[in-house]
């Protein structure tokens, strides 16, 4: 039986998902894995730090927090911000869920970085410390033994990294396709059925998928921002969204969006990718998709990805209805794959 | 630098593409694994046998197979039959390609637990001993610390086995539903357009697709056993074909997928397992599929599964394609995951 002590940096609907799941699973892994667990800090960003070396009742502080407390009165010893809390905790394992900073990746680059220093593995759902630090963590990493692990970064929960990393050895990517912005293709699924871009986009912030500021995704910023992640990890090439070849789909209106279905066909804001030599080319940019297509049925926050490789041709992952329960899944996998 | 002494039983399509994969893939495994290897062993079905210590000349053989020759030439020593191959072989892990006895598994089974006995891992393609040893096997192999794996028995070199083996840990499996017979997706495909059952099923013996005797496939027995392997690898209950409720293709009328296509439906010989406590059941049979399905635009060779599990909803993986370089690859990724 081997034991791990965690901590988890970042507790919104993802680091919330994630101890609910840790919970869930507990018994499972002691059964299957020969793994106990427990939780010796949490970082929330505006409800405290705790650190506690002999683990904290997760129920407990899950209720404290939906009862508007913070998390203080957990601590065995004061904590003063998340660095402090990685110094204190002890922990063999930092789960870094702060909130994504897309321009720079920071504080969570340095978080990991500091995580490493003292001898943990990380998994991060954060996909600013893929795109902005990837090839520095994983040596760094290395360095120190452990792993640097982020299958949560794109689609959620859905195997695409460990899939290369440990289902697909030898195989080279030689190109993907993709719909990986649920946002876009609830937008141009409504324009299907007569809204405007406008109202479309109306209805997409009121159900909480937009954000108030929608440019991230109607322009092609997020899709862009998890083709780099992908091209940088699994093509082994570091790419920037600013690299990225860019439409959005304010472009596109009503009319383009009934003539398309009129002929059996819908738009969907595709990604690729593709190796050119020594290079690899990002795109992102509407496009009309064939019923022929597994793209064509795409609804809600589903995404779909189709490698093309030098070994299977083309091999297709869809996630079906994501949510922050499978992002947490990611995370866990993340974990027992780092120590297993 | 580790090297690997290989031995290739079975070279038929899948064995002839293995061996070129091999030599395609010689310098990428040394320079990304540290691993070389070489092919100390072949064994054919009527062309006979050869076993090289120090190596056979692959591309030679292959040649001298293409010209009609036997193997006997290319060994060091006499060999009698596939049992006295694998003795004499030395190898470190054995490819297991010989034809599936659907009815027993044999002489594969007996294949495979003599390489176990030589300290060899194993591959194969072959189904017969997945659907009716696995659990013995795995445990011999266990025994001797060395691997038993399979992935090119279902969906070719898909990573379907290691997907939950490696990059899903702490998945429950809780159903699937696939199409996983090309056969009948052909045949169905083509009475939308217009043919009888029987013109389509004639098309599918001519281009080769179909077996002189169809029943295997339109019967739905290639599916039961595919089921079957999958349920007892990845749900961990031994089902057997014939405990899968089965229905195949043949009652089904131009008239019928007439009417479906009207509807903007279409028939598929769909596969599914699902726990119900602590028993697992398997079913065959065709269903229509609406156009958001992924299993909608399904075309040729192409198969598709979807699984539920307890922790990612619904996730599918399509392979699109597939041929003996495929199967091929999942033989070598079976190879490089025992290895590494």
């Amino acid at each position: 039986m081997s034991h791990y002590k965690l901590a988890l940096l970042g507790f919104g609907n993802v680091g919330r998902a994630l101890a609910e799941l840790l919970l869930r699973k507990q018994d499972e892994l002691k059964s299957n894995y020969d793994i106990t667990f427990s939780v010796v800090a949490i970082g929330t960003g505006r409800r405290g730090f705790a650190v506690q070396p002999e683990g904290l009742d997760l129920s407990a502080v899950i209720e404290a927090l939906q009862n508007g407390k913070t998390l203080a009165e957990f601590s065995a010893v004061p904590v003063t911000d998340a660095f402090d809390l990685i110094r204190k905790s002890g922990a063999d394992v930092l789960f870094e869920n702060t909130p994504v900073d897309y321009e720079t990746g920071q504080p969570a680059i340095d978080h990991v970085k500091l995580a490493f220093e003292h001898g943990m593995h990380v998994s991060t759902a954060n996909k600013g410390t893929v795109v902005h630090a990837y090839h520095e963590l994983k040596s760094l990493a290395a360095q120190k033994d452990r792993q640097f692990f982020h299958e949560s970064t794109v689609m959620d929960g859905a195997p695409i990294f460990s899939l290369f990393r440990s289902a697909l050895p030898g195989a080279q990517l030689k190109s993907f396709k993709a719909v990986l912005n649920s946002t876009t293709n609830l937008i141009l699924t409504r324009m299907e059925s007569g809204e405007s871009f406008d109202e479309a986009m109306r209805y997409a912030q009121q159900i909480g998928i937009a954000e108030t500021d929608p440019s991230g995704d109607v322009d092609g910023w997020d899709a862009a921002i998890k083709i780099a992640a992908l091209v940088t990890v699994l093509m082994d090439k570091p790419l920037k969204p600013a690299e990225i070849d860019r439409t959005g789909i304010r472009a596109i209106t009503p009319k383009m969006v009934q003539d398309a279905k009129a002929q059996g066909k819908r738009y969907k804001l595709v990604c690729t990718a593709e190796r050119h030599g020594e290079t690899v080319r990002g795109k992102v940019a509407p496009e009309l998709v064939p019923v022929s297509s597994p793209m064509y049925g795409l609804e809600g926050t589903t995404s779909i990805i189709q490698f093309s490789t030098d070994v299977l041709g083309e091999l297709t992952l869809i996630e079906n209805d994501p949510g922050p329960q499978t992002t947490a899944y990611g995370l866990l996998a993340d974990f027992l794959n780092a120590v297993r």
